[in-house]
């Protein structure tokens, strides 16, 4: 991972700005022969696009994907496949009053601190609307996991402090704030349609859950999967912390309350509790992998600002834009995305390295 | 970062096993001229090494580092610098009763699962062990950093329910929990050796900080400076959870409450409060950069553990070997190389692709 | 260097088949503040157009450039450059009876033996027209380049027998052979229309020479100079050979007759011969860097060839298409590109490692 | 592959200056189950060692490698594999006099341009002794081929204007200059014998074969195959020039001339004559890999020459030391080395992307 790129052997370059023609990514290194076609790449990038419910900018893009290149009658072919998807509803008339100032909790002023320049119309690359092209990237990566019988799906679990308490799948798309507790989610919306009444905005929690990962995923000390997790998690607009398994609660925990023996079910060896969220010394354990991260409240609210102008000088703003109250619904399947481009890199890689000796999984 | 390969620019590839011949780490990328000698790293090395307090394990490494090339008359030639660490203290014959079974919340598992092998003496590469080639390359970091004006301090912050409540350096290398709050360490170390009398162990918490780190460091999208350090962080041995500035905090935050406005302090730009950490949007702000990592209690506790073997078969382990009752004051050291490392790469990278042209601290 | 990658600081994802929908590459990782827009980038893509003169096939693509990111008014951001470049003349059809042929000396075997699925038309992603992502891209390095002092240029200097006396670049770009000998030229071209006539092709060799290219550029062992040259141009289409300054020469000659004392010249160090062309331990002297490379006369000639098909029955092909007789002018453009990516990486990784203390050409 | 680096899945990093305290290696990524012992390595470096005949250089090193990680109970655990090997006879004191001249033909002159600051001892980073770390890394490159079917060859073809005319295996270890032709090989001896005497140096031509590579390595564009061949063996000291199948000779053939068409030979598909030295498109054939490499006349001949000092000012030196009037032979054992590590990770690199489906050799 560096600047726009990821992946070591499943490669993403991503581009695009908020504001500018078009975004997209390409994607060198899949594998070939996977069944890949716009439908199912739409799908994904549907649960991402603005403008869905009550609870979202009102943006209107209906974020059409094209695939420019790498697929062959249905087929992946092993070469890049390249990923385009055209701004239509760039406006960025909206922000010309942003030009010169920096607005507080984005990346303005840290981006023309580092490269002397910047797109100011929708925070440029900086933009939510960056994640596009994640997602799009991430429904390949999806597609390829499923032949490895890999899922990966998201939720909120928290907004404000309305926690939900159970994780059913079957909930997660009934909802507009993707909580996977019918009883919670109604509460959130309430709480999130008063927010932005008030004209404020609310923070709150999405875990990720991938089901199915094979027990020998991640490498040592540098590429450990849980590290690369968090680095593709935090690496999300808004995220201000990743935690895995029991997370922050086992700093208050002792050894002995935190144990977690292996087990022997039928034959396929077990840890009782999964404390650890699937992963043990970076490498996974075959169980659930579970991961949460911290999502502050937009900082784009309809409310005076106080800060400073690229000449220095005290200023005010009032950020017009078109925002969401709360952005966890919407991150969800940014999260996924993300989740699943770390598992599939990490899966070529394991098949690279150790071939096919595993018990589950890898014989494809 | 993938395998045991750290970095872009500033590279660092790590080996070693817990109970083989050595262990190090070879550095290729570091800029030359730079003024090396061994003292400089064993100073780090020997903040990391066991058997320096009642708290940590009585293995008796001296941990002596030696450097075989890269450095010629004093300084850094640009070259790669390799750095070796013998294990004096192997000691094997310890773990030989663990050769067929798994450790609960060890790597040994997943390292067979992945692997189809694995030394088992001392956790072999998954021990903690392997974290001293991690403090040698970050010494080196640390000691480009400094000629960027920049440097990174941990500390214990939290041992089960007891917090500091000031983060004062000097108070740091005081006490053996390397607790920045004289009163809180106290009584965290009271807790210590309560548990290890008890046959327990603690987590706790380490934070991070770093100084002086200019504004414009880290790249969009996936090379985002807050999501290399979670990584980093993320992949020490124990460490279940990192966040950043805030962290966990603003999931129960409203956007009104989240506020952190730029102000003009005599020239230079500020963030309020830095809540965000000293990153917006991935890159630094120049504000100090403060992160957070959650440590899990040692799993090798001298306890009866269940567990199966190699086998499937139900057993019951006893892990003698020697090992710390709270792994926070050692990881202090560890958290530092990680950021180091990072901070350094991306010091160069920055400077690879904008060149010199930020207001403070690139035109060395 | 991977799959369809390049770069380490200056990186490059190019994408794309011959008759897909499109062609282009993303760029992450170029300087911010450099002018660039699409007429820079067209005038390099012209050069390589196919349909330009006689001796090249008359598939009729104008290759027009869109810019679908990374710049703002006029100036690159830092952040990625997107270009596009559609295909307009694909016809597919012209390729159906290849679908389950193998043409000699192209790449359609051997896709298909990695990939088990392989796209027929034209050779897919193996096609030449894959080069256009590059020269697009080369030229964004050419103009960081630029900045730097920095210029590169090619030439057909052999056609068949007839080698070209004099590198005037002058007489480059009056000549359909992009010789750079008038005199030789015309015999070229003589010899090419005869070739295609008598439906035949021509091999020749190309040169490029980059000047101003200050002394320190390449890094040790696996970072040379050259070896990252010798790399990018061997992978250019046709090309069975690349040479630096006096190349195969050497073999026959003397340490005697190979000297090359180190001279000053007006206070700057010169090599007296520059007989390593302008590289010495995979570092730049300063001097010109000359490169040559053998390129195999096209395969694709309208003969009647035998082969094999899918199923391993022996077949007679005729390829159709649209063909170069000699594909050394084409290539010209083409090696430029690669060879200023190359130095936009190598000038960007040594500013990152050693900063701006070189004596020329890097205080930008 | 960038600075000390190579690799995308099998990594290594190499370390070592000609009059340091070691050289040596760290090898990431190497697959697990592997056998492997010093022996093995042992016997590869023991071919580069200098002092093993009259043609070579008497620099007295044993080169005696020591496995210091990731290899437990004889077999390779998946882990980082560092080699040691010490420098023992080691005299700087013969260098003394050049600590302030560029010799030519050397990279003196260029490291200080880059870095600022050099180890002027034998060379330091840029001495030939580097490729002892080579020699190693790739002898656990070929342990890896050998399980996958794969073997790698290289020998002397020709040496000042005499030429090998057969490539007898058998032969190649029969004589110092690892000649496949018994008859060349003398005369190649009586030349080298001669220029030794005169205070002279010879260059010469080596020729590298990879066996038994199943058809479908490499990858598209910047992973080509023989892109990164040419990369590894133009980055050999003293090399000048790369080609592939019939290389530069193509450079004068007509379309109808160098025609080589697909046949099928009980089962399995062939190219008639192999032109193209076993690659297509960037993509193994499964045919033989053929290469060749112009090998220059060594500069360190003991005459007096022209030269700059540090201060730019005129001066002559005459190199001590001790060299090898023809480097070809000892090169030949670094050639292997070096194209064993190309095909070692693309081997992983192909099995990571594209699974087990090929026709050959790759389900291991």
């Amino acid at each position: 991972m560096s600047g726009n790129s990821f992946g070591v052997l499943f490669r993403v370059a991503s581009f695009g700005e908020s504001h500018g023609p078009a975004l997209g990514a390409v994607l060198d290194g899949c594998p070939p022969g996977i069944e890949l076609e716009p439908a199912i790449i739409q799908k994904e990038l549907d649960r991402r696009r603005p403008a869905q419910s009550e609870v979202a900018t009102s943006r209107a893009e209906t974020d059409q994907v094209e695939i420019l290149s790498g697929v062959f009658e249905g087929r992946t072919t092993g070469t890049p496949i390249a990923l385009l998807i055209k701004n239509l509803d760039a406006d960025p008339s909206a922000y010309e009053n942003l030009r010169n100032v920096f607005r507080p909790g984005h990346a303005d002023y840290t981006y023309l601190q580092k490269y002397g320049i910047r797109d100011h119309r929708g925070g440029g690359r900086a933009s939510g609307r960056e994640t596009a092209a994640r997602v799009a990237a991430g429904a390949v990566a999806k597609q390829v996991l499923r032949g490895f019988g890999v899922s990966v799906r998201a939720a909120t679990v928290q907004v404000g402090e309305i926690q939900a308490r159970e994780f059913d799948e079957n909930a997660m798309d009934d909802n507009p704030l993707r909580c996977p507790d019918r009883g919670a989610a109604e509460k959130m919306l309430e709480l999130v349609l008063k927010a932005r009444e008030e004209g404020d905005s609310l923070g709150g929690i999405v875990e990720v859950r991938a089901k199915g990962v094979p027990a020998g995923l991640g490498e040592p000390v540098f590429g450990k999967l849980d590290a690369e997790l968090a680095s593709a998690l935090m690496g999300i607009g808004a995220v201000k912390g990743v935690e895995i398994g029991d997370g922050f609660l086992v700093a208050e925990r002792r050894g002995t309350e935190n144990l977690d023996p292996f087990i022997n079910e039928g034959g396929r060896i077990h840890t009782r509790y999964n404390r650890a969220g699937g992963i043990l010394g970076g490498i996974s354990t075959g169980e659930d992998i579970i991961l949460r991260v911290a999502v502050k409240p937009t900082s784009s609210i309809p409310r005076e600002q106080e800060s400073v102008d690229q000449a220095g000088r005290d200023t005010k703003i009032r950020i017009k834009g078109r925002h969401d109250p709360c952005i966890c619904p919407r991150l969800v399947p940014v999260a996924e995305a993300m989740v699943a481009l770390v598992l599939c890199d990490q899966i070529l890689r394991h098949r690279g390295q150790c071939g096919t000796g595993l018990k589950k999984g890898f014989d494809k």
